[in-house]
């Protein structure tokens, strides 16, 4: 079923799904929903955008690490169609509800929270007004218990800024799983809504067609995930953040606003390090963000009394706060990830931000005691807060800086894209502007998994990105968690298990390749909103400066042919 | 000829005017060296923008009103092609000496100023970093006497904020003529220039190719002028205000951030008002920016103790901070202007962007002390400042409104589109944004000089946009005042003396219906540079409020279908 949640007339209603949105799961279903749904040119903070929430296709199955949430709307940073995806429990709980989608439209006057359990139903959320996420979730898990999960916004949600998340809590209750990306807190802030209680007690669970065929294909996928080297072994480990050290080797680790690409003080940030610093404290390692998930690379992060700072964090928010400010000091960025999250604003696009105000000599690099200022001042929503709290394009507008690292709107993630040519053009291309995630071709330009494309070269960037792209589009359908393809790239037969699993799940026949069709038809379901919406080849472009600023260590600068790149 | 500014490498040249470009001036030269030199995707901020200064084909001449002088360059505001043009005595002299565009390219580390005489130099201005535009003036005026034109640029401008505007001195050599809109004086600011000194000495004057046929020409014009009631008696008179209490009646302005038509103190902020004001003081009416014109629509506002407080104001800037804010002192209004002008900032789009402010609860509306505390702030350049700098757009950003009159980007004037329905289709689809000057359908919709096309119906309003549009394009070309277009308007034979005077000053054969063919071609060439620059049909809509939102007292909506603004 889709729910349908009314903010303008306070009314929570459920609908078989259309025939239409059907086969269409997580990205799939939200981009398509907006496509249909959504004018093109609305506002996205006004009256018409909507929100939708999709669990994937795998949602709540024993399908391992299949849990992560899709949300999208009109994106108030890029002006396009926006998909983020986060784990935490309330996919896998939708999933076993039998909740399709959640489709939140219109705009309330007031703030209001919906619990969404066998009742359904939106409460006035007066008391909720003005509190960070962990101080939200502490509420309605008193209120509710804490087998619920939780999806809400901070103070940035609140006042509408751009970079503002969505928050999903994780398997221990905190609100640490974001969807980070163009300011999707903010449409959820301008709706009105706090946040969403999902309660799965007396959830009927999934029903499989084939559950026996199910059970053998999940247990295949699963056992390969666990024997992969970097699903089994490097992410458990060293979480995500095994990256920065190998991100650094290869010279494009953007450090002080993507001025090198390397760092001097790689070690103190590095995923060992992390490491180190957690088993000597006692947090945690190998810690899940979600029921059966096999690759667990999150962790517990804890100060030297041993207590909780925050999760991970995760490279792209070391990255972040760590080199892209100058800055190592491990516990300080901690701290600043708690911040995030607490307030609900995307590490990738505040990192960037601040980087532009070094950049704009409101604080030095290095600053940390800067750092937290501003993030006092977002939390505030004083007016530097906010300039911050709107992403780094605003604060270049606003600053009059000219050299700042945005691809329609949104801040570039951790890889500049003059060392690493194949992800300058994922940047470029997405229809959800910079972002790493949606397709990720560091995989085969660095770490060399699967297939090895050399990372400076010209040729063969821009086939791998788009081969990317679409894979990317067909697994975000699926719920799956983006880091099984570094194991599905050496094993291509785990593809069919999955398709299996969704067959088994559904009763369904596709075959490999149709699923692949289906990432292609989601492409091109986002690039037509977007094309609607009015963004163009021109959109398709890299800031100027990755044009002509060579990048040492290499020294070299994004030379795809704008030609190329239109042909993706 | 054409003079480079290279703010890299410090150097002028002049060159002859290219082939290509011979037959253009003004805003058909500007727009038409932007297409050819600046690519359409660069960061209007960046090195690879291009300001371009050129007054119009008839600068320097005795032709009357005729000094206006177009500044173009990629707009930081809109991100399309920008023409603003300003009176003042700038044009005439560049007319006199010869020189036919001024392109400023590149970009220096530190603040210049250029003297452009018998010698042409540029001057490290570190003395000049960080003042207004009246001081400037002052100091330049002191070094190189009372006699030079300067162009320049206020504190706004250095910041490289996107409201900024550039100034030219009057004929009183005080800077109150200002390209104000799409934020040209930002582009200046980010070249490194802060003033451009033109010296007329030794200027050869202006070489016809049949002196006794312009004069004659020229002389009927000036007739023509001179007895029509609007530019021979109302804007003498009453100034551009005349329109307030016109505009009030017709139910078309917008008041309190465009929430209704009409405002109820409109008496005490009239051209009627303004002019008694004036006369009781001691000020000035009927006082000319520019030597040889004959509307003189100017005025000299002073204080009760008849000191000079401003120029003017005019009525767009006495709507933007008077029945737009629900302030009705036309003393705290001219002071803000002065300050605006001094600063170097577009009275419109601060007017809105205060707007939005008070919408945001940052300040009441009819706070006269807030808004001057507004206006300190952007001088100081304080994060708030900043942001009101930047534009109407930006403050909604950055305090998460979403009700906010811009189209491309920029603010709109003082007629609300759904009472003016012809001039709603100018600011959807002008190549420049929110311009009531690019298309002014204002004359036929209300004033009903020449025409009358009822401003609620429909019917015939892009057919008007398109006609004015185009008429407008090829009188922009000229240096002549837009206002001379309500006489011609009522005499279409004035339009062949126009052409005539074209023809005797070139030696030319034009047809007058080949120089309408030149605004078509000046448009197309717009519009070019907009479709590369990424800009579509998307970007030709006005804001969702116009559609939903009736406006009392009509209570109608903007009800121009898309396709017939996709038409035009």
């Amino acid at each position: 079923m889709i729910l349908h949640i009314d903010m303008s007339n306070l009314t929570i209603k459920s609908q078989d799904v259309p025939e239409e949105y059907k086969g269409f799961g997580g990205r799939g279903l939200t981009s398509l929903i907006i496509n249909r749904e959504v004018p093109p040119t609305c506002h996205p903070l006004g009256i018409k955008n909507k929100l939708i929430l999709a669990p994937g296709l795998l949602a709540g199955t024993m399908a391992p690490s299949s849990g992560r949430l899709s949300i999208g709307a009109k994106s108030p940073l890029t002006n396009g169609i926006k998909e983020s995806n986060a784990g935490g429990m309330a996919g896998q709980y939708l999933g076993k509800l039998g909740i399709r989608a959640i489709v939140i439209e219109g705009k309330a006057d007031r703030l209001y929270y919906a619990y969404l359990g066998e009742e359904k139903k939106l409460v006035e959320a007066s008391d909720l007004k003005g509190l960070g996420n962990y101080d939200t979730v502490g509420y309605l898990q008193k209120k509710y218990g804490k087998h619920v999960a939780i999806i809400s916004i901070g103070q940035v949600g609140e006042m509408c800024l751009c970079a503002a998340t969505v928050a999903v809590t994780d398997m221990d209750g905190r609100p640490t799983r974001h969807a980070g990306r163009g300011g999707l807190g903010a449409v959820m802030g301008s709706k009105g809504l706090k946040a969403i209680v999902i309660d799965p007690k007396g959830a009927k669970g999934v029903v499989y067609a084939d559950e026996k065929r199910f059970k053998e294909a999940a247990k295949r996928f699963s056992k390969a995930l666990r024997e992969h080297p970097g699903t089994g072994e490097l992410l458990p480990t060293l979480g995500s953040n095994s990256l920065m050290k190998v991100v650094n080797g290869a010279g494009a680790l953007p450090t002080r606003y993507f001025k090198t690409g390397q760092f001097e003080r790689v070690d103190d940030v590095s995923g060992e390090r992390q490491t180190e610093i957690i088993r000597e404290r006692g947090g945690k390692i190998g810690h899940p963000c979600q029921a059966g998930c096999v690759i667990r690379c999150s962790r517990i992060y804890v100060d030297k009394e041993g207590k909780y700072i925050t999760k991970g964090p995760e490279y792209e928010t070391i990255w972040a706060h760590g080199p892209n400010l100058g800055i190592s000091d491990l516990d300080a960025i901690a701290r600043m990830d708690y911040l995030a999250d607490d307030y609900g604003i995307d590490t990738i696009e505040m990192g960037n931000a601040i980087g532009v105000a070094m950049e704009a000599g409101i604080i030095s690099f290095g600053d940390i005691k800067g750092v937290m200022g501003l993030y006092e001042e977002v939390s505030r929503g004083t007016p530097l807060g906010r300039i911050l709290g709107s992403g780094a394009a605003t604060v270049a507008k606003v600053f009059g800086i000219s050299r700042v690292a945005v691809v329609k709107g949104q801040a570039l993630p951790a890889y500049d894209p003059r060392a690493v040519k194949g992800i300058g053009v994922t940047y470029a291309t997405s229809p959800m502007g910079a972002d790493h995630t949606s397709g990720y071709t560091v995989r085969a330009n660095i770490l060399g998994i699967g297939e090895k494309v050399d990372p400076l070269a010209i040729e063969g960037q821009v086939e791998l990105s788009k081969k990317m792209q679409v894979k990317t589009a067909a697994l975000d359908c699926t719920g799956l968690c983006l880091f099984c393809t570094l194991m599905m790239a050496e094993r291509p037969d785990t593809w069919d298990d999955l398709v299996e699993m969704i067959n088994a799940r559904y009763g369904l026949k596709l075959k490999t390749y149709e699923f692949f069709k289906l990432g292609e038809r989601v492409l091109e379901i986002e690039h037509d909103f977007n094309r609607r919406a009015g963004l163009t080849k021109a959109d398709d472009r890299l800031p100027e400066f990755f044009y002509n600023e060579p990048f040492p260590p290499h020294n070299t600068v994004f030379d795809i042919p704008d030609e190329e790149l239109d042909n993706i």
